[in-house]
């Protein structure tokens, strides 16, 4: 089992070259050149790709890079998007760790992270996408006035998220404490947040503005 | 001049039966079958009614009350808006402290509050539309999880607001710093608030579901 899936991951990996970014480091600094845009949105934690996928069909005249570490899961993300489809967006399988190699000073102008891992212990706070470590690379990468754009359905990622942003500069523009009561066409519902919509379970979402 | 303004005045409330409803206490209770919608919003303090025009316009499955007290003016916003051109919608040119009497108990869906005049002086804020007896109404005209969406450029205004519904046992749902920092195509832009945008002063906006 664990033989075929890394055959089918390799195929699909190797096979998509029209998403995928098998070194992300040779478009630092010019993806919007690539994208051929004004407005570049980079995902966090991408899994299998579906708000990437939406986000880039609804707003095709933006550039969307989806970023996955894990490869099991990149190659269901490429695999569900059609070959062709998405002209406007890129995929990247690797450890965000490496984001300020991949993208030059204020190039991103937004970024979202959706549904981050919660690392709920104490002792694994410095992992959270939100730990001051990586605000300190986001306001690198981010442009002037850019955003980072923050939904979970984890209420202490939340609260730890909006006091690590307060207490590192950042500007709150927007909070809900419960996104999907009110209809937001603006922004793709993934299975995996209807999952928490139907069981009446609220999403909680944040958009902040960089200080630089 | 105040002669051939009333003239006008009259002449236009007089010709909009399509849209004005001179007596809205006959359709209390009735204002989705009225308007065959599912979803009904009123808007308190429409003006010149280009938010109400232009929210009926990109939301035509729901129906569309705009109220605006001042004759004049509420005459404005109907001869802006062509005939025939908005089947969801009617206008209430009357002052909206007989709320009660034209809306049955769990009538409305949304309530919208645009740049309602933020009586400044403490001596006034009574007159404010989110003191704690308009809330008490709204309390009860609104339905189930309805809702009540204001958007302001008064910071003073937004900040009692914040206060009142909080008092109020309403539950803040969403609550922007700046509004218009971030895009929000399914929020109609008036001609007023694109002047604030111009001059980069912040939208204030914050939505509250009541509990009832």
């Amino acid at each position: 089992m664990r033989i075929r899936r890394k055959v089918y991951r390799e195929q699909v990996l190797s096979e998509r070259s029209d998403l995928l970014v098998d070194d992300p480091t040779i478009y630092q600094g010019n993806w919007k050149k690539l994208l051929n845009c004004d407005n570049l949105h980079v995902e966090i934690g991408s899994g299998k790709g579906e708000y990437w996928r939406q986000m880039a069909k609804q707003y095709p005249t933006s550039g969307w890079v989806g970023i996955e570490r894990n490869l099991n899961i990149a190659a269901i993300a490429l695999n569900k998007t059609e070959v062709g489809s998405l002209d406007n967006a890129r995929f990247i399988a690797n450890n965000a760790q490496a984001l300020e190699t991949w993208f030059a000073n204020d190039e991103i102008d937004c970024l979202h992270l959706n549904f981050s891992d919660p690392w709920p212990k104490r002792a694994h706070e410095k992992r959270r996408l939100t730990y001051s470590s990586f605000l300190d690379v986001y306001r690198k990468l981010l442009s002037k006035d850019g955003l980072i754009i923050m939904k979970t359905d984890n209420q202490g990622l939340m609260e730890f998220s909006l006091n690590s942003l307060k207490e590192n500069g950042y500007k709150l523009l927007e909070n809900s404490s419960d996104f999907r009561a009110v209809s937001h066409d603006e922004d793709a519902i993934t299975e995996y947040e209807a999952k928490f919509m139907a069981l009446g379970q609220p999403i909680y979402r944040a958009i902040w503005q960089v200080v630089k």
